[in-house]
């Protein structure tokens, strides 16, 4: 399986990681042999149409901060290719993006792994990226949330046209396979509703005022351990929860919906009095994202039980589904993580694989 | 889809109330119309080889406290065909098990579902049932813990040997996918180690010993309450989580294992002491079933930090499984009820069905 890597920062990286520790466990449980045929960061790109050398690129990142010099490095005999020509332009008089848009058309690969930065405002250049790839008859495993968020059901409606896959296991709980489990594990069963808590900053941060420090103290306290961004906006404000959300709703209970569709607001106005005040009542405040049994989408804090298994602290991400015919089923887990979002795209490219061998 | 039901209990009869009110859902969804079209108890069977009728099914066996005279009420002119012979004995000359016998051998049916009470002395009668089910070619799931504890290595093997699936979501978890969970939802991440509380009526007795209550007055309660049998030995010895426990360990890490590899003690010894010491440091005792990293069997009450998302009161059950990538993951959902457990049954008829189309 060739594969196009958009994106090499901490997710990329420990994807690369990743497929070098598990490559011959990997072909012995799978039958499969990923190949990245083409690394792309935002300052350039390396190419080998028979596949990179993992080691070497992970190695040329760290020392130069780019994997575009991958391929100057190199003896470029037997590599570089038809590529070869795109490649040598790259930062110098054509931009990077053109560049990806060429290599993800032209170059031979049944799997375009997305993961550049999530932006929750136009979806870019994830948007492009996806559509680029799927009108070009490669499957897609994205870990960026933006493009679903914004345009999930006409890119499951494209994808489906064009005979491709469309995955996106890691951009809901990290490595936890929330999506995974909702769709393949409740057959036969009905979910009613479901609520959760999706995103781990604000549950640290919420953890930590419970625990008596105000809204700013727990802000910068995360910011300090590396859980929150310098911008916490899209974590705080509910954007990153609505997204997921946003995604939860189309795979899930199969609706048409995109973020706009979800009703949010974050935990900037919780006070440490309605902390203290829940907690006398034995409950806690957690920014619930929930679908209701009429399938509106929320996120806003919301008082929960103590004793309820939705009730986790620190990061993990929780999310409770209600059953018609199982009851309420919990899954818990590490919500983010590079190595545990890795997990997330192998998971789904053995997804594809499988998919590709029976069909 | 026609099925072979052996057992008409509280999961039986849920399961026929259950394919009653989702018959045409599971059409629309999957395909498949499952027809029961032979229900067999302790007194007796019913048969129709075109599939009997569920709602006079449940009226008959509400109303005779048996199945046995469905086919006896009915008009008989296309229905009970070559296996009425067969029905006309039922109690009278032969006993009910060569006739279970006989009608698992010979009746046209893709699918054998076994419901039979659990017996953890010999499996029986559940595990003959399954291995002439297996040898004349038919699928079995089945809800009965019994002949997996006891001899699931070689079921499993014996079911490869003849070309049939052998499913059993419905004996751990109750209908909370645990096996579905770590079998599906993990694809190229690997579980180390798991554990995990299998047995509602144990937990449920050690919640209320966390109220205070004594052993005894606990199981009491749990007694009153239904979910402690007269006999609570196999809850309270801790032979039912140890049976869920090798099934676990077979099915999810691949061991080949039965119920006499699990090194188990119940929770007998516990006294409040106990439980009150381990509540004055943040901790209580939960009867924990777990294969650690060196893939030792054990079930034994342990203590739990109360922050650990593992940690659920009353009935539910609960596993946490370590993998390699993506951390520590947990599912929690209620460990039993009938129509929970008929869910699974029909989760596992799904995945039969699909199998069978597939190849």
């Amino acid at each position: 399986m060739r594969i196009i890597l958009v994106g090499f920062g901490v997710v990329g990286q420990n994807l690369a990681k990743l497929l070098l520790s598990r490559t011959d466990d990997v072909y012995a449980r799978y039958g499969m042999k990923p190949r990245i045929v083409a690394a792309i960061d935002s300052r350039g790109a390396a190419v080998c149409s028979s596949g990179l050398d993992l080691q070497r690129l992970l190695e040329v990142k760290r020392l130069y901060g780019t994997v575009g010099v991958y391929n100057d490095e190199s003896k470029q005999d037997e590599d570089g290719d038809v590529m070869h020509t795109g490649m040598d332009v790259v930062g110098r008089d054509r931009s990077t993006g053109s560049v990806v848009d060429e290599i993800i058309r032209g170059m031979d690969a049944e799997v375009l792994v997305e993961a550049t930065p999530t932006n929750l405002r136009d979806g870019e250049p994830g948007l492009s990226n996806i559509i680029t790839a799927i009108k070009h008859g490669k499957n897609v495993v994205t870990v960026n949330k933006g493009p679903l968020a914004l345009a999930m059901p006409s890119l499951l409606e494209l994808a489906e046209y064009n005979g491709v896959m469309l995955r996106f296991s890691g951009t809901v709980g990290g490595g936890t396979p929330i999506l995974e489990f909702a769709r393949h594990c409740l057959k036969g069963d009905r979910i009613l509703s479901f609520r959760g808590i999706l995103n781990g900053t604000t549950n640290y941060i919420l953890s930590m005022m419970e625990e008596g420090l105000t809204f700013d103290d727990a802000l910068e306290d995360a910011r300090r351990k590396g859980y929150a961004e310098a911008d916490p906006s899209l974590d705080v404000d509910g954007y990153d929860a609505a997204a997921k959300l946003a995604i939860m709703a189309n795979w899930i209970m199969g609706m048409k919906v995109t973020i706009r569709d979800v009703r949010f607001r974050g935990i900037r106005d919780v006070s440490l009095d309605d902390i203290l005040e829940a907690k006398s009542h034995g409950s806690v405040i957690k920014l619930l994202a929930s679908c209701d049994e009429s399938r509106r989408l929320s996120v806003e804090p919301m008082r929960v039980e103590k004793s309820e298994p939705l009730c986790v602290n620190g990061t993990l991400n929780a999310v409770t589904f209600k059953s018609e015919h199982s009851g309420e089923l919990t899954v818990i887990g590490k919500g983010a993580g590079g190595m545990e979002t890795a997990s997330a795209i192998l998971r789904d490219l053995i997804e594809v694989r499988e998919a590709m061998s029976v069909g």
